[in-house]
């Protein structure tokens, strides 16, 4: 189409947003009617926003308690003492640490990594690391270089919404396996895999968050983490291991990454978005010798190299500051802001409805919280904002469509004060909505059958597809134990709520 | 294949570096065999190190003169100033500058780029602003929305290597056009347009940088500037206007950015890179109201939003120091690097040959130099690198295979001394090579036959694909103008060498 048939849609005399003349005489506003449509490329029309920034915009006012953010709290950071390493490093060195720099990331700054990995039981070489834009480039880098559109990535059920939306504008589908209190339930990732490779869908990796997951808030149980690896080895996918919480854990519980023993079929990803500062935006992946070359080509093409800046800063941060007790101060604030969660849940849930149901975290940022059958998170969600309290519905974390009767809830920014006050409004909430079910019964057009109702043993693999805009209420999932437990509930196999 | 299957690659008792159970043992060395490469994704394979990258380590040492690199010389910034704001920023609202930010960059931010922007005779609203890791990350979320692999990008013959990695690893074609020292010519662009929309391919934008080209150092004529707006429009292509070099110019020209007259069919890439830093890794995209949003989702996928304090570091110095002063600065400093390479030039060059040809740029940080014909920029390199100079070989700015006649030669980083000494030393080895074939004659076995000298009219369409590994010597390319000049060649409608 030339300007000429552009112009050929504009009546004559009138004015559209989106004529070529006009809109050249009202620069910067550009054209209301988006004449760019027809040209956008395939994977772009997957692109959407996600429930969490429609939602943000609302949550962050001060009246509301926002349970839905996944922002650490800096509050604890050595302030002063990072602004004076800044401002050394930049008058002593700024014609370094201001200019351009490797594309993998600064030699120093990998090898310092690898220090931080070695906490967790990770053995590696500064030469396989490749600096990221945040894990979340990580993750784009990955699915950049393995995945076509079609192919398919097997993930948890629920998952971090992030990696969703990445696999989504990569046009790749996602087929989501169930959890339990031990996390990613390997029977059924083993079924998953086996029935995906039969269909002839060409699986490409595991995403996996093993380590005080986000949404769900469990852990892989230690013997899990070696069927995981062996089951991902015997159907030859490799695992993509997002560790940004491992070192947040509130007890003596060491959870060992999986690319501790496994370092050639596991790309490790880890960030200083929690440990840190995640202003700074520096993740890294640990990748085999040969997969690391790619992501350094990738990164190039990307950005030509990771922000100089910021990891000159996190460098000299680790090398002058007692970071690891850093981390046991963040641990310390942390675990006393789960535990005003868990407290205030356990006082006042089991009131309102015996089978509300929530996951005990032993680290990390998050509380997954299931509602009875036929509740709907997602659509009490407008009235929870009425009554100041956010969360983020449960669907955001699935490419399916599920996960509607579930709620995230997070306890890493606010007040332990005001996480009570958070849960008390929450409450209030959930009775209300319960109290009209007891009133019009399930047939109420408030109250939606939930569609992990539906769920079933597998036998066929269940893909949503990165194209897919709506879910099909076809489709079956693989799993059928909800990832959720009532906090006292005897039958849990975890800890008890406290 | 299963892990069972791999060990059958494996005769009993040996151990090979690709086995699963060996490499275990090994942590943090991965495998030598890359057991990856049946996995990755069609488009990693068109994702190779670019000729720049390969030449950088040898030309780091400090006996070689450098004209390769493209870093600028931030000896000139007041560096006790930025880090004092760097130390302010952080230890006074750290918990906002450390913290995640927005998709679309931090809003005070944009609205001072809108004011950088404005000296050019840009009008812009902040709200049309995305913040990016540098405009190399612009190029990649640009290419990102709109190319399907496949679709054909038109850019300037030579372009820049790094917009050219970014189409490969998209696995778009590129169809170079012509420049002369006006720039890029309007009518073999509307030839190429409209070939190649004759021949049915999809062609979704032009990538030009107008003003101070790298690498060939032209600008855009005015008249020009109109003649490829219109052109573009009436072929229903829109504008990728690369301009990062836009206010480093050498004398009171000028030179107004194509986005100035043209917002709703030019997106406009900037860059603090060169003005400011390149370690901070800011740049920007703006773009038509309805693209800035597609924008904004694709950032948010790849990296969440660009890196904050870098953001609040540059809007800190923007609105508390005298930018456009420091920029009038890096200009006067510039220009004397300018004037000791095209005085050297002058000096050294006409009495090796007479048909030694180079561009005489009036801002920016390149000249782009042509050999006679018969000779070969990119064979002659490992001996200009035993002569201790580095220049990168004008094939690594085509998409084609073709430039090996041409080098650019950059004055961005070495002092004017040292600048001065590469180009003897260039001379030298130039000199030495037209002494071969003065001996030899051209069927010397060190002289190749430029693929420049294949240039014809073009009927058909040249397009590079991105997932080509080696150039089609058969194609032909739209343009018969070399886009160079010599310096003292009266012919030139351009100004002489100084």
């Amino acid at each position: 189409m030339s300007a000429a048939d552009d112009n050929r849609l504009t009546a004559p005399g009138s004015d559209p947003a989106g004529s070529s003349e006009s809109a050249a005489l009202r620069p910067g506003t550009g054209s209301r009617l988006d004449r760019y449509l027809p040209r956008y490329a395939a994977r772009a029309h997957s692109m959407t926003s996600s429930e969490i920034r429609a939602l943000f915009a609302v949550a962050s006012r001060p009246e509301v308690v926002s349970l839905a953010g996944g922002m650490p709290n800096l509050a604890d950071l050595p302030l002063d003492a990072v602004g004076e390493l800044a401002a050394d490093l930049i008058a002593g060195s700024g014609r370094q640490s201001l200019q351009y720099g490797s594309g993998q990331g600064e030699p120093f700054l990998r090898e310092l990594i690898c220090d931080v990995m070695a906490v967790s039981g990770i053995s590696a070489h500064a030469d396989d690391v490749v600096v990221t834009v945040g894990s979340q480039q990580a993750l784009d880098l990955v699915t950049r270089i393995f995945c076509d559109p079609g192919d398919v990535v097997v993930a948890e059920a629920p998952s971090y919404v992030g990696a969703l939306g990445v696999f989504r504008s990569y046009q790749v589908g996602v087929a989501h396996v169930e959890m339990d209190d031990d996390g990613l339930i390997p029977e059924l990732l083993d079924q998953a895999l086996t029935a995906l490779q039969a269909a002839g869908r060409r699986v490409k990796f595991l995403y996996t968050i093993p380590t005080f997951h986000n949404p769900a808030g469990v852990s892989l149980a230690p013997d899990r983490r070696r069927e995981v690896a062996r089951i991902c080895r015997e159907h030859d996918v490799f695992v993509v291991e997002d560790d940004p919480y491992g070192l947040l854990g509130f007890d003596a519980t060491v959870h060992r990454p999986l690319r501790a023993d496994d370092p050639d079929n596991v790309l490790y990803l880890g960030s200083f978005s929690k440990t840190f500062a995640p202003g700074t935006r520096i993740g890294w992946v640990l990748a085999p010798h040969g997969v690391r070359e790619k992501l350094v080509l990738a990164q190039e093409s990307a950005t030509l190299c990771p922000p100089i800046l910021s990891q000159h800063l996190i460098g000299r941060y680790l090398q002058t500051q007692d970071w690891m007790s850093q981390i046991k101060v963040f641990r310390e604030m942390y675990r006393e802001r789960r535990d005003a969660m868990l407290d205030s849940l356990s006082e006042l849930m089991p009131a309102i409805h015996p089978d509300i149901r929530w996951t005990v975290p032993g680290g990390g940022f998050y509380v997954w919280l299931t509602l009875p059958a036929g509740m709907d998170a997602k659509a009490m969600q407008p009235r929870a904002l009425s009554a100041r309290v956010a969360y983020v519905s449960g669907t955001a974390f699935f490419a399916d469509g599920f996960g509607s009767r579930s709620m995230r809830l997070s306890y890493c920014h606010p007040t332990p004060d005001r996480i009570r006050e958070g849960v008390r409004r929450l409450a209030g909430v959930i009775r209300a909505e319960t109290d009209i079910r007891a009133l019009f019964g399930a047939s109420s057009p408030d109250v939606l059958t939930d569609r992990q109702d539906q769920r079933g043993a597998a036998a066929a693999p269940d893909v949503a597809e990165g194209e897919r805009a709506a879910p099909d209420p076809s489709v079956v999932r693989h799993g059928v134990r909800p990832g959720v437990r009532h906090g006292g509930d005897a039958d849990g196999p975890g800890p008890a709520t406290r």
